[in-house]
Formats: C-alpha cells, structure tokens, sequence
C-alpha cells in the first residue's frame, strides 16, 4: 500500500499520518517526503487512511520500487544537488578526477586542472576496492583529508567511495556526496547505511546487474531515508573482450522511463583506454544522460590506479568543450561552473549527517 | 606473407606481380587492389617479390585479418560509396527505410519522408530472416521491384538484405548496395559470394560476435574480392531483458582503431522501442560513427514488421535535425543530401555485377 | 490453428484432410504426421475440419513453435534414428571423430578407435567453417567420400556438416545425417533445405541463441517437412574467458520441458582443451541428455582444426566407460554398438532423398 | 616474493621466519601455514632469506593469486572440514536446508529430514540477500539460534551467510562455517574480516564474476590469514531467460586447474526451478565438483524465499540416492554421514573465534 502525502506536508503532518498509519496496526516500510509504503494493519486501514487531511491517495503497490519509480513522481525527473552542482534535467554535471587519491600534489594538480576545464565536482577514491589483496587499496582516511584540502583550494565539491558500513559515517562527516560502488551495489548493510546519511548518493551499477536491479538498490536507500540518489552507468559484463566492460547506453534511456532519479555515466571503467573516453562520453551525452564521470591524471603513466584510462588535463579541456555540443545535441546545457569561492563553513559545522531514527521497519 | 603494390599499379601491373608469386610456387589467398596475402612458396619468394619494380614492401602476415587491418591502409579509413552516398570519414550518412518492403504505397510513402527528412540511402527488407517460420517472409522478388521504383521516384540509392547464396546475384543486380545480416555474419558461402559481387556491402556484427569475429567476417569478404565494406554494429547479446540487444558504442571506437573500414550503427533493433532510438543515433553519431541506420514506417501499428521500433516520419525530420549536431560534436558534417535528380542510367546496364574470376586460391 | 491427425493415418487420410483443409481456403503453413499447422479459411473452418474421421482435434496454435513443443507429442519424447542409433529416451548415444577430416589414414584410424571404444556414430567434417579464410577449409567432397569409406570399412554411420544450401542434396546422398552448426542456426534457407531432405538433422544451438529460439530453427526444419531434429547444445557465449564457451547443462532440462525432439551435448567445443571434455560429457549424461558428440584425434598435435580439445582414442575409450556410470545415474544405459556388419546397401540405393512437394505454404 | 616454509614449521618457527623478513625491511603482504607473500626488504632480501633453516624456497611471485594457486601446494588438493564433515578429493558431501530459516518447526523439520537423507551438512539462512527491501530479510539473530538447536537436535554442524562485517564475529562464533554469498563476492572488507575468523568459508562466485576474480577474492580471505576456503560455483549472468542463472559447470573443472581450494556447487540458484534441480546436482557431481549445496523445503508453497526451487525432503532422498552413482562416475563416494552423536561441546567453549593479530600489512 502507497500513502502519497499532499505537495504541502509539513514534517509534522507526516509524522502525524504515520502515527495514524501504526495505529491501524500497520507498519512503514519506506518512506519519502511525498509516500510512505505500508504494510499490513486492519483490512479497513486504507480506506480510513485515505479520509486523513493530509493524504491525497492510498494507492496499492504495483511498481517493484515504489519510491524509485517515475511514476511516484508523476514522471516529474529529480534533481540531485551536491553541495550546489545540480544534477538533473536540461543542465549537465562533469565530475572528474583520479582513480585514487595518490598524494597532495597529485590531488591538488589534478583538481586544479578540473577546475580550469570548467568541471563541476570532484572524484577521487581514498578508500579503493581492489580485486587483488596486494594491489594499492587507496591513502584511506588520509585521502579524505586530502580531498577536503583539494575543495577548499579549489572550491569544488567532492565525491569519494565508500567500501565500509563502519567507515560511512567518517567519510560522509567530510565528503559532499558518497560513492556506493559497482561491486557494492548489491551490499544491502551498505545501502542502508548511506540511507540514513544525510548526503547525496552516487550509485553505480553493477556490472551484472539489470537495470530493474539497480533501481531496486536504490529503493533500499531511499526505504532508508535519503532520497538523494544519483544512477550511475559504467558498463556491464559481456563476452566482448576488445575493452573492460560494455558501456550500456541504452540503460540511461530505459532509466530515464523508469526512475525520476538523475542517470550519469562514467566512461572510463568500460573504455579501458584514454582514447576511447572522449567518443563513450559525447555519446553518453548524446544519449541525455544528466552527467558522465571521467578519470583524470596529470601523469597517466605513473597512476597507482587505472592509468591507462586516464584523461590528461589536455584532453579533459578538449572534451568539455565537445561536451557543450553533445549535450546540446540532447537539449540540455552545461551546468554552471562553481562560483570562485571557498567552500560554505557550513560544512564543517555539520559533523554527524546520520538521520537518528531508523526509516525502515518490518513490513 | 603480404606483399604491398605501389599505389600507382594498374590491374596489369597487378595481374604480373601474381604471376611472378605463382612462379615461386606460392599462392594468392587473397588480394586488393593495394595487397596480395601469399602463402606458401620457395623459401627465397619474399626476398625475391621484394624486388619486383611494382612492389612497395614484403611484409610477415601478423594481423588476423590482413585486408580489413587499419595498418593495412596506414590508418587512413577508407571511404565506401553507395552510388554517390560516401560513408566514411569526416560526413555522417542516415539510412532510413522500413524494417520490410510491405506494399507499393508504404514503401514510397516512406522513402519520399527519408528523402524530405534528408536522409541519404534507402532501406528496407525483400528477403526477411524471421524468428519464426510462421512470421512474414518478405515480398521477395517483387519487393526488390518496388525498391528500384521508389528509388526512381526519390533518386535515393537502396540497401537491401541478402540471405540466401542463390539469390546473391539478382538481388545485387538491382540494390545500389547489399546487407549481410547479423544471422547471416558467419555464413561463410555467402560472404565469399557478396565477396564477389560488385556491389558494397553492409555488414552487421552477429549478436555474439566479437569484433575480431566481425572483422573476420570482413576479411572473408575483402579476400573474395570485394573490399567496399561497412560494418555495423547492431547491439549484442546480454543479460539485460530491458531492451532488445545491449548498443554496443564502445565497438565503434575499437572498430576505429582495427579497421580503415566504415563503422555505422543500426539503434532500432538494439532499442526496441520508438521513444528510445532517436537518443541512441545521437549517441551513435557522438561517438565517432560514419552513419546510422533506422527503420521508419509512416504507420507503425499496422506494420508487419517491427512496428514498435519504428521512427514515423515526423521524428525522423526531428532525428536528422538533432543529428547535425551530434554529428558536430565529433567533428563531422552530415552528408550532402542527394541531387534532386533520378539514378544514373548506367546501374540498368551493369546486370551481372559479379567478378569473373575466382579471387581466393587456397593458402 | 492446428489440426491433429488420428495415430494410425495413413499418408493417403492426410492428403485427404490436406486437401479439405484447402478447401476451406485455408493454407497449410507446416506439418508433421500427426500435426498440421494451418492458417486463414473461412470462419467456420475449424469446426467443419474437426468432424472429418481421422481428425482427432483441432486447436488453437499457442505455442510459438507447435511441431516441436512437447504438447504436440503428449509429453512423448521423440527417438530420431541415425542408421539405426536411436537418439532418445533411455538409451545414450556417443558420436565421436575428428574435427575435420583431414585424410583417409587419419579418419580410418579414428573412426576404427570410436568403434572400438563402443561409440555409436561417427563424427567429421569436410565442410568446415572457419572464422579465418587462410583457415583450413575442410577437404569437401573428397572428405565426403572417405566418410562413406570409413563407414563401410567400421559399420559407424556418420553425420557432417553442410554449410551451403547447394551442397545440402549432395551431403545427405551419402552422409547418415547432416549438421546444421551453430553458426548456421538462423540460416533459414539452410534449415529449409535440410527440412526437405530425407535425412536426421543435427542442429546446434547458436551462441547466442536462447533455448526458445533454438526450438524456432527447429521449428522452420519441422515445417519444411523433416520431423528427424536433434538439438545439440554446445555453449553459449558469456563474460568468462577461461574457456571457449559456457556449456549450458541447464539448457538440457529446459528443452526436454519444452519439445520432444532429442537433445544431445558437445562438449569439445565448450570446453577448448581436452582434460575438461570427460568431466563436462558425463556432466551431460547425468544431467539427462541423450547423447554426446565429442572429437577425437589420433594425433592431437598434428591435428589441422582444434586439436588442443581432442580425446585421444585412450581417452575416448576411458571415456565411455565412465559415461556408463553417468548415464545410469540418469536412469539411463549406454546404447548397443552397431552390428559387426557392413551398413546396408539401401544408403546407395537412395540417391536424392528429398521430397517432392514443397512443404510449406505462406501462412 | 613467496617464501616457502618447511612442513614440519611450527608456528614459532613460522614467527621467526616473519622476524627475519621484517629485518630485511620486508613487508608480509600474505601468509598461511606453508607460504609467506613478501613485499619489498633490501636487494638481497631473497637470498638471506632462502638460506634460513625453516625455508624450503624463495620463489618470485608470478601468480596473481599465490596462496590459492595450485601450484602454491604442488597440485595437491586441500581439504576443508565442516565441523568432521571433509570437502575434497575423494569424497562428495552434500549441503542441504532451507534457503531461509523461517520458524523453529520449519527449520527442525527440514534438519531431520537432511539427516535422514543423508546429508552432511545443514545450509539455513538467518540474514538474507535481499533484492527488494520489502522482501522478508531473514530472522537474523534468532535464526541463528535455531540453527544451533537444529544441530543439537539433528548432529549435523550448518553454514549460513554472513552479510555485515559488523556481524562476522557473532555469526561464527555460532556456525559451523560462514558463507559468503554471490552479491558480496567483492565487498572487500567482509572478505578481510571472515580472512580473520577460524571458521570455514564457503565463498560463492558471483554472477558476473570471472574464475579469477573468484580466486581473487578467496586470495583475500587466505590473505587475511583463513585458508578454510571452500568456493561455490553457483551460475552466471547470461542472455538466456530460460532459468535464472547459467550454471557453469566447466568453472568446476578450470577451478580444479587452478586452484587447491575445494569447489562445490550450488544448483538451486540456477535451476529456478525444482524439477531442474536434480539433473544439474548429478552433472555436478560427474563433472567431478567436491560436493553440492541444495535448497530444501517441507512445504515449498508456503516457504517464504525461493520456494520455487526447494526441493521436498522426498526429492532430496532421492536425489542423494543418484549422487552416489554420478559422484561414482567421477572416481569419488559420498562422504560418510556424522555419527549419530550431538556436536562436540567444544564449539560453545570457543566463543571468539578470531585471530588475534592482524594478518596482513601494505605490501
């Protein structure tokens, strides 16, 4: 059962419609600002429910991801803000960066350098996932001090990965959005956890994963509590073995009539190869996806991560510029870039953004 | 061994170089106009052929696919002509047409919309490969009439499918051009047999074919003989049930970086549904490719063929305007669109378009 | 609409239902000796067929593929009879020989090794296709020829491949049955002439053709008239690079719920080396398949086509005995070897074993 | 570098050795009883270090997985013991129970029907994998508890799944072996932290997961310091809809070439359904896998999780009945079943079963 709350619910009004909600013995399994999914009380719960003054409609649940799902927003597309990059539709975001976060020179070089392009906000990986046990796994908690350092010289927002539920508060105490990974996204404890953040969320597909599951991953996160989800695309598994993994654009089309939340692509896991990047993400931008993710290293060759797919500086230049015109192709605009100035003190002021009362009860 | 003729050898010149190869004991597997792959032969046959006044160079056969190699042209691509149409670098091409040639009024009512919208060569299917036997086979013969009718009617060239080895002739006889279709891309006789036609060819990669395969495929045909081909990507076989095959981009860039052959992409079979083929031709043209292909019908419900993925004629004019600045965004011009004026005469007179002798001997 | 016939028809009370079919000015799209598949007629056609004496039922065609489904049988399982090996329920046949025919001392000494070890069928290919043209093509009609020879010489019928629809009367006037292979699965000229032929038809599954559409080429053979199918599943195309293809045993359990024509496994080709070839065929005899088709070589390292996946005639021997124990594991028995005789002089005498009426009308 | 210990080390020599190797500047990336991954140390490191006494050979490390590769223990297959039940060579064992631990009666019901089946060991869910959030996610805590009586009742130890990081310590300090399940094949940090429990770890291959990256994480495990790996080839993302996932049962015998780890298989998953069940547990067993693991439910309908694919306690002693004759197509017997006697009470008097010091440093 879908409870949709009217436009002009005040926080309370909500908390009053779920009072009324457990009263008729039923539970709330998910909720957002507009809806709350219920399950089970009295069989006259939805009727009576339906008469609240602050509820426009008690719907059954048809869709898989009630939350999720375009029509849960009457098919009106979400915007995601990361500390003022919006992403959504008719603008564009870029979001660029290394792989790994290696040093500070590196960091702060290659920041600069995204920044120069006119790129919105900045990726880098402090905590890494590595298949093997004796690869690099990442400068840790001292890459996110980095990172932070990089923002405020540069005054672009960061995204950065997070590997561990025991980790999720840390990183997203300093991080202006968190990365649930590929191979994550089926890491239910993790979703949830990032669910009770208060931060945006940038969750990628995994490379098995249909799209229906992917948007039911993002369903646990938003039955958490935070609905500020970003889709990312970066390529599924096929038996092609010309590149790393096959860059599945047609996704940002079905997403685009399934989810209202924002679909960006990152290239550079699929390519395999700098000069593939360029092509996957004009035509990722072709394709109406709201942003594309891109690797960038000033000195590709000595990378501890993925070197070998990383844009230099130069070419990430070069490629916003195309970008502007692809985008144009599909309608949209690039996005503003971040006004010259330091990050808002706010920030640091809000050091625990974990929401204190569990979202999700049993069904 | 492929023994590289200078860029000025007449077919005389040619035909002397191959005799002298032959008189080492060695055999000609395959040749063009600018290659001869040898097998075989005295130990001192390279040495020798190096000498001859003709030939550039004598070189080790290391690439798979000698002919279809992009080293093979020294990385320039080539470019392939469908009766004036040129696919290749720099222009972008739009092939549009039916799924099937159904009836004299739907398929010149269609071709006079791709010729408004601007499109450059016509397709659509005489011959139909079906799942099922019990689907519609195609008009046959007298689909390849009305081809050559709305060709006379709209002055655009046509592309049309072969399937079966003993038709090979009489469908290229009449099409400007013939397609190998992706059932079809590893049917070895009739690759030798389009290898031998006069006429270029449109491959399309097998929903399980790797690129090496495709271009594999090409070679078969390139070695009968023929090298005016154009390989298209159409979307491969994957887990993922939302779409009909996944739209493989990222090919299209390794295509560039294997082949000189032309790349276009065919979005409608891999989209499977109207609303999501315009985004995947704009991708398509953002990433590099020389020209897409998609099926339009000016009454899509009734279609016997494929209806949902269908273009109608208005979104078509839409798509080509878009296309102009997809196209722009990887640094191309959309073709000029073909002077108002009927198909030369000389196609009718050129009836038998088949190479006399037999071009491949065995390595 | 599908008409089924009474068990005891005679070829002389079908032409009669055929021709009352036409009567009614319906067609007959395909048909089997108990069914036939028939479309258009006036409305009252069904009802007036299902009255006449050797019409047992007339349903509405559900099935996408009503002559191959397991409800046109009742459930029955089908035996197909390669020169009296029968493939099918309870027994287990093993088809074993070389890739491809290579010479006369070559093939007599493998074929003489599979009748040694108990197999049932000989196995070899004079027609090969091959990704690369500069690959050994196969000898052709010589390996036809030493084919017959090494059959008359073991008492092992065999089968083989027929790539070209030209070819496929002059394969199946000597060969015990023909291979349709996996490249060739939606070749449909090739399925419509090996559907005419009088001849048991190995058809492999596509790698990237599901089980149902598998069942559809099976389908276009049955409805050109030749009910005499084994479906051999070979692997399919996946993201693994540890081996050739992804031999798919789930696919066994899957088709024997979904037709009843027989289903036997090759493992050679899935597997790409030799010591996972016994492992993965008795995987298959447990699983429930009613034969395997496995390559040998007498001379794994000489071999001109796939030797790095064939059994020596020692394994081949170890082999068959394991397959005893798999395939009673399935409730099942090894298949008696042939008679210590010659193979029938009939064979000779039966030239062109096509049919004279074409079998098919349009639906 | 791997440094190879003496057989007969024990662990102060072991703690020696590290003492040298740490001397050297070296790092200790990885280690079990017989091997240590060394990491950098002075140039000469490798010398000093191959002439202590407890070291047999200092080898460079050229696998990309050198505790789990085969060669890492001479090809000789581990065997990992469930509480007395052994998986490897030799022996086949089967793993069997609900997908989720529903209720006391329920699970006690499934247990005895196990044991009476034969069984080895009891499989149950008390935290589940879940793709919706609205789906039942498993009793947890209380799941666990009923599994332990369940073995107190029936004498047969369990496995159940581990997906939180946070709960690894709880988990096994109740079960007999921790699972990790397909979706957390990556998620390095459970990895580490069931590396760090003295329990068995059946670490299920995920469905878009290669053999090597399979091995890759059981590296992280034996990295971490567990070398009780038991790996679970439980099927693949592929194209085809016919079941739920592609079981690839020639995994099993690539695994065996790789690897010393023990490979067992689960069917259920991939069957989807009940009756394909058996046929691919016997293929498993003639395709010469250590053991299976099946889903098992007394009242299927009404099973709260996967009941689709449960087999009924009627099915499971059949199915136990045929894996004696597949296992005996693959050289192997089935294991002995536990003595008819309750679990050991040393389990209970073994709360923390973690090991003490951290067992891998930056390499």
């Amino acid at each position: 059962m879908v409870v949709v709350l009217a436009g002009d619910s005040t926080p309370a009004h909500r908390a009053e419609v779920i009072r009324r909600v457990r009263a008729t013995g039923a539970t709330v399994a998910a909720r957002s600002p507009e809806l709350l999914v219920v399950g089970g009380g009295r069989p006259d719960a939805g009727a009576y429910l339906a008469e609240l003054p602050q509820v426009v409609n008690v719907a059954t649940l048809t869709a898989e991801y009630p939350l999720v799902a375009a029509e849960s927003r009457c098919q009106e597309p979400s915007v995601v803000s990361i500390a003022g990059c919006r992403i959504g539709p008719h603008g564009f975001a870029v979001i660029a960066g290394p792989c790994a976060v290696e040093s500070r020179d590196q960091l702060v070089t290659i920041a600069r350098a995204a920044r120069e392009a006119g790129c919105h906000v900045l990726r880098g990986g402090a905590f890494k996932p590595r298949t093997s046990p004796y690869s690099f796994q990442g400068l840790g908690l001292a890459g996110l001090d980095l990172l932070a350092e990089a923002r405020e010289l540069t005054g672009l927002p960061f995204v950065t990965e997070v590997l561990d539920v025991r980790m999720a508060e840390r990183v997203a105490a300093v991080a202006d959005a968190v990365q649930v990974g590929a191979r994550n996204m089926q890491n239910y404890p993790l979703l949830r956890e990032v669910g009770r953040l208060e931060r945006p969320v940038v969750l990628k597909r995994g490379p098995a994963a249909t799209i229906d599951e992917t948007l039911l991953a993002a369903e646990h996160i938003l039955a958490a509590g935070n609905d500020r989800v970003v889709i990312c695309e970066r390529g599924i598994r096929t038996f092609e073995p010309g590149y790393r993994f096959t860059l599945d654009l047609a996704a940002v089309t079905v997403l685009r009539e399934r989810t209202h939340l924002p679909v960006i692509v990152d290239p550079s896991h699929a390519a395999g190869a700098t000069r593939r990047v360029p092509p996957l993400a004009l035509a990722a931008a072709a394709a109406g996806a709201d942003g594309v993710m891109v690797e960038v290293h000033h000195d590709p060759a000595t990378a501890r991560c993925d070197g070998q797919q990383a844009l230099s500086p130069c070419q990430l230049q070069e490629l916003t510029r195309s970008l502007r015109l692809a985008a144009g192709a599909a309608g949209r605009t690039l996005n503003p870039t971040p006004a010259d100035t330091l990050v808002a003190p706010a920030l640091a002021a809000n050091p625990v953004p974990v929401s204190a009362t569990p979202a999700v009860e049993p069904l």
